[in-house]
């Protein structure tokens, strides 16, 4: 099983515990991003996982190479060059007092990097599986157009394709969201997002009910996902469904839908030790199950279980086997 | 929107995480005092804040008077001098097990200085409140005189003043807290405080019920605000209200009176973070509400969100924004 | 009040906060073991308690012995020679993850030692309780005829003895536990257990019922007791009664049984720090109780008011004095 | 002693202890830049110092502030806003191997800063020094005109202008140094350098000799002092002397000229702490004692003595007192 | 081989590394204080060791005895209660920069426990030597009351005594001092101290030289040993000897005379790992030494040796073996 | 560039700073041991390498997996199974005090492993250097018999081999470590040792003088590398000279020759960060400077310019890179 993904790769510095940005004199420093995320997950998995960006040379730039080759991604496609690892600072929210995220990532040498810049023929080469996230083209003119690249390589390979929709509203507007994404959607077969995301990029809206806190709206992300489905001929949609009850505790589950019926998990009661990364190992679940073939049902359970646990985990890799995935699925 | 403040500040000590005193080997470094916190969070709002007090002229003293700085409260009318700076220790409680202080804050400079030191003719020049607690009359007949100046001092010139009432078992007994703070009340306009301490200071008992486990005693807290305002013509009454479902997990709510109906805070389930320094947060908040001419009813969401905010962030001071109290007072 | 216990004393090893062994860098340092922690409870609530180990005469071997003496504990029982201190290696759970241990403690000193290396007769010299666990015969031949020896000494001296079962499958089989401890039973007055190892160790399964998430299935409890007693002959049984919500929260009680009615505790809800050597608390808070002539219902709610504070300290041993848990014990 | 200074506040993230980046897990937070440096040295000594700088509004930028105001520094003319603080790595050296520093600082709030954005009337009420770095003008055309305007109005002031010259390979050319730099030095009194700036920046040669490892060049240091004042006709030229012995030990004097007789300091052989911020503590010691009438030889012994202690303390800010250099450059 | 000594144990709080007070927000927790320091660094060589103190009954004062019994020091006879811990706080120097102590020790619990409250028949029981030092006189009437009332219980016993002289001037005044000290010197057979001291406390002076920077004065120790022996017929004098070359490196060296010719150690050049406590080791080596019967030759290696081996060791316990001494003063 | 290494990878504990092992309550973690070191060093060096080795499946043993992959080494050839890591504690030494080590590595996956899991045919496929030191043959008869079978497999394969002979008096005898070390000598080409480890294995010992403190014994090297190269046929002999001025300071040298005349490489002056790792460091820069068709003047100055950066480096493995390394060895 190899999956391919592509994506920038962030610095990421956080005060320790729950110091505000104010109080700290020390930042745990690590590395992440949405497709990062889902590639060290999968490699968790023991699948083969390749993350194509591009990087600094410089020691900053090899540490966050380092940080995935410590988990056995593929860092082989990652280009070197550049100026500057793009930065976001996370200051972790409790009760009810929310998280906050401060991004420096404006001229990073992924953002920056030039589409011609990535071999898609040597990359694609043996892979089962190609993933990105909405964040991706939002990074600008240049990132969005080595998306599209991707893609159309991906298609010629024959390799499915798995987009979590991912809207950044510090990124771009909705108008531009709307644009490109719509222009991606024709590539891909398996969409994944949270009701909001559907709305916030494409207008859908649920046909009845809204989240409330502490209640997850099963009832209207049926409606979402038929809508997505309809519009952009996927073949599935996976939506999660997160409950807050407050920035400490939340209610998560998943959806599966593939044109029949939608297939929900259990749902979690979650006391959180960390929310950032929840929804790339989501991803990352789903990736595996549907390339270990499990049905709907077990997929939906499978991912669900796996960003279940990463709520548990420090940082923004789902640091989870697939045996531990699996016991909480069955048994948990 | 000026305020001045008078009190003791203290280095704060205490084990990391969950440790007991036993265990550690290693303290956190704070510092903190019941108005020292109200004029850093009021700092934090964009006010203009005071501390008066008195602190050694060594490093550790200078560390102190540095804390406030470093949040913008103006230090000018601190006097240096004097011998040491009052300490507390801290152990943080959890779930079953309470929380735990030790003072050692006997012969502090502030303590012992003398009320000749403070020349509340400059201090209030251009002020807009004052605001004391009842812990500082607690620390010695110097500090009461020295608060007695304060208040006359107060009164000439036309500055209101609030009073948290902050009964320590520790720094004096019933009678005394009981004769001393009754002299004070008379320069009183607003008093704040919780239906406990209105009983051991005041004998003010509530006409029914009782705070009981996980549930807020609403019903009693009107009656105590009444009986407080016709002993001692406040024009306002305002009322912390703390459920504890267990040392992690509290219920809090807040009331303010005015002589017609009591206003009810919408209620927090917190999980804590730290309960130091709620109560200030409260008083912080309310200062500023009132300053801000809220009405009542904003008055007491913006003082219980501001504290309710406070149970989420480490040491004394509330590092929050005014901002972020009033988004969890509208939407929370 | 002099207390003597014999077990392996382990150095502890684990991640900080909710780090994954996978993800640290640093590991916490500290050294326990079921025996050893009820020593270190025990003289934490006053009592004169002795461990008996062996440990290595090395460094980490004298920082084993220190960490006990640091409490009071009397280690000069304890023989220095051998190769090396058992490690286990610790994670803690978070919500929907369990904890993990990983034991690396064949070949340690404790578990290599010549039965004839302690010396009974001076060993019990005073002593007014005896107490084990299941864990030091599991450790091989040696360690079983050690605990042998120990027991009949006890019985010669007349010394009552306590046994917490405690089934480690990691250490030994069901049958080989069964074989062996219950040779050992008869030497035993007062039995702590939990209903899961009773019926893992002597196939003893309660009535009707079983645990089932979120709830303590206390009618199970009393016919469990009662089989113990049918067929070793104990003076007391006390089980445990843990209900798992999450792995950060757990219901927790405890039930004594002396033949005629069992006492049930209150029960608490828990919000875990650790969960590490509540049972060995509970085991301390009984016998501490039952030598200070509690009954039976004063002494369970001893035992479990002992043990669910534990769950809020972090380390092996339970920092907490009598004082306190007869505050919770009574007031809670 | 009023000082205003102007530059370029950046976050400063470093490993701990002698750790490389790519071992890292955590970074010390603080902040710093040349001025900011002076600055905060100024404000220990008990002058009136003031940065003047612009910063994003975000947290990290209100960090950044804070760090400022906790030292005494007067911050009320720091512009807010734009998107980032800039940004530097450091690595500590220890023997044969070298620190490091990457830089990330493009695209700052302060080097993005319309010269326009900066009133010098008010900034320069009442003050009576200006000081600025090389660093400043070589961060873009924005800057320089900054510094332009800044230099014109001081002029107006008749406030006399020390300079560091400071030059960093990593922000511009020699040649763009020149040219920017010549322009400027006619608005300055005293400047400051170092024998290898003077060269890169002004091509200005020592007659004879220069450093080598492990002694100081102090002959050919007087020769490079006398060119630069004929040039550029500055009152006063201060250059620093360093000899590395190894990158964990350094020798350290300073020189003084006013045109008759070199002034030289004491010689310090220095085991370091940290070598950042050394040159910057020199100006402000520099600055202190000129302001405080002191003649040249006490004046180059005070700045280097202020400089030599500045190696004994981590972070960039200069945590002594001007009793403390005194202490040292009179006895030490 | 069982010592007495007595003296307060303080609370150490001091900034990790090298960071002054003003930059921390951690403290590093230690106890120590001069007799606790003697009594750990014997038990550490293996001899019995007995502290007698007051501490009070808090956590606190727990943990500070608690932090004796983890090393094996006898606690039995600390005397619990009164309100505080005495504390110094401690800031290590570096290079050019001094070390820093400020004291918060008035009013702790030893400096004013009543002479009374020490049974020195029950203390001395078994002794084999007495040790104090100049410290606990100094701490006021009751302190130096119970001094004399321990002296002349050791000289009932027959008890050996010594005495460090170690003057503080922060505590007494060199008057004081002469007057108090010189009528306890006759309880005394073994002398300890520096030059310094003997010229403070006794207006001692030696023939010639002094101390320089870099050099031990060896010349003019003799002659402070021989006028104290006159002065006070001490059987032996020991004087350690310290040059300072910088804050970070010394010489150390020591110095036995008992009548006839001066014994000198091996002069040791040290890299500091911390300074405080070397003065205690020594003592403490020396005790040890003489209680072996070792030759004077042979206890002045021991010795120094003890105490240069303490430079490297944080803390103010001298965590070092009697074979990992001798084997320093026999080959190092 | 590839090369293949085998030999035990161990989980590395130890106090921080200067803590010694009893004062200790946090360890630091690491992994390392000799034929890893040299794999780290040379990835970072740019080259391709692999560490051959066993290791359990649990999380510790895919943590020291982790530690390689980070840095780049090839992990695909090491044997998972087995039930422990092998362990050692490490205390730093300073000054005086020299380092101490604990060896907890009986029982080891790798030690206990049989020679017939490794499949050398596939290992050395496109290998171009083979490396080994003397701590895997005397790791035990499975250990050994598994070397001999890779240096057979390698002279099949026509691949260069290296040992570095590091002589381990804990792990076995100096009879043992001839007469099996002999055995292998055959298929060495390049020895590296110092001059200890010559005469403890193979009792060779310098014609002339030998090691004393603070000076390298250049003299006897050559005599030496002469009679190990007569004995054993090698084409190299490489000798490492450290002198320890003290354990904060060493002398650092190397030598390499060919058969004519010894190359000596500069001598540094070093002030230790760590000490260990600097043997491994070398053999990793020979090796790479070897396969780099340096000369043999170049070759001892880069293999010594990145030992001697490697004691600046924290932890077991050379992180430094092949341009630091030139940028030393040409003009440190």
């Amino acid at each position: 099983m190899k999956v391919v993904t592509m994506g920038e790769l962030m610095l990421r510095l956080e005060p320790h515990g729950h110091l505000r940005f104010a109080q700290t004199d020390s930042f745990g420093v690590s590395y992440g991003g949405g497709e990062a995320n889902v590639a060290v997950s999968l490699a968790n998995f023991g699948a083969q996982a390749t993350l194509v960006t591009k990087l600094p040379k410089h020691e900053i730039g090899q540490a966050a190479v380092n940080s995935l080759r410590r988990f056995g991604v593929d860092t082989s496609f990652i280009v070197r060059g550049g100026e500057r690892v793009g930065i976001y600072f996370l200051e972790k929210g409790a009760s009810q007092r929310p998280g906050k995220v401060i991004y420096d990532r404006a001229g990073s040498s992924f953002a920056l990097a030039g589409h011609a810049e990535f071999d898609w023929d040597k990359i694609f080469e043996g892979a089962d599986w190609f993933h990105f996230t909405g964040i991706t083209p939002s990074l600008g003119g240049n990132a969005a157009l080595t998306t599209l690249n991707a893609l159309k390589a991906a298609k010629a390979f024959g390799i499915p394709v798995s987009c979590d929709l991912n809207y950044r509203s510090k990124l771009w507007s909705r108008e531009s969201a709307r644009e490109v994404m719509s222009g991606l959607m024709k590539y891909v077969q398996v969409c994944i997002t949270n009701e909001l995301d559907a709305s916030r990029i494409f207008g859908i809206e649920p046909d009845k009910g809204g989240a409330t806190a502490g209640k997850l709206n099963k009832a209207g992300y049926e409606s979402v996902a038929k809508q997505l489905m309809e519009q952009f001929c996927f073949q599935k949609v996976a939506i999660t469904l997160r409950g807050s009850v407050t920035h400490s505790d939340n209610l998560w589950a998943g959806m599966l839908y593939s044109g029949v019926k939608p297939h929900f998990s259990k749902e979690y009661a979650i006391r959180l030790v960390e929310r950032v990364g929840g929804g790339d190992a989501f991803s990352a679940g789903l990736i595996y199950a549907l390339l270990s073939k499990y049905d709907d049902h077990e997929a939906i359970e499978f991912a669900t279980a796996a960003s279940c646990l990463k709520h548990s985990v420090e940082g923004c890799y789902n640091m989870v086997t697939a045996e531990e995935v699996k016991e909480l699925a069955n048994n948990g």
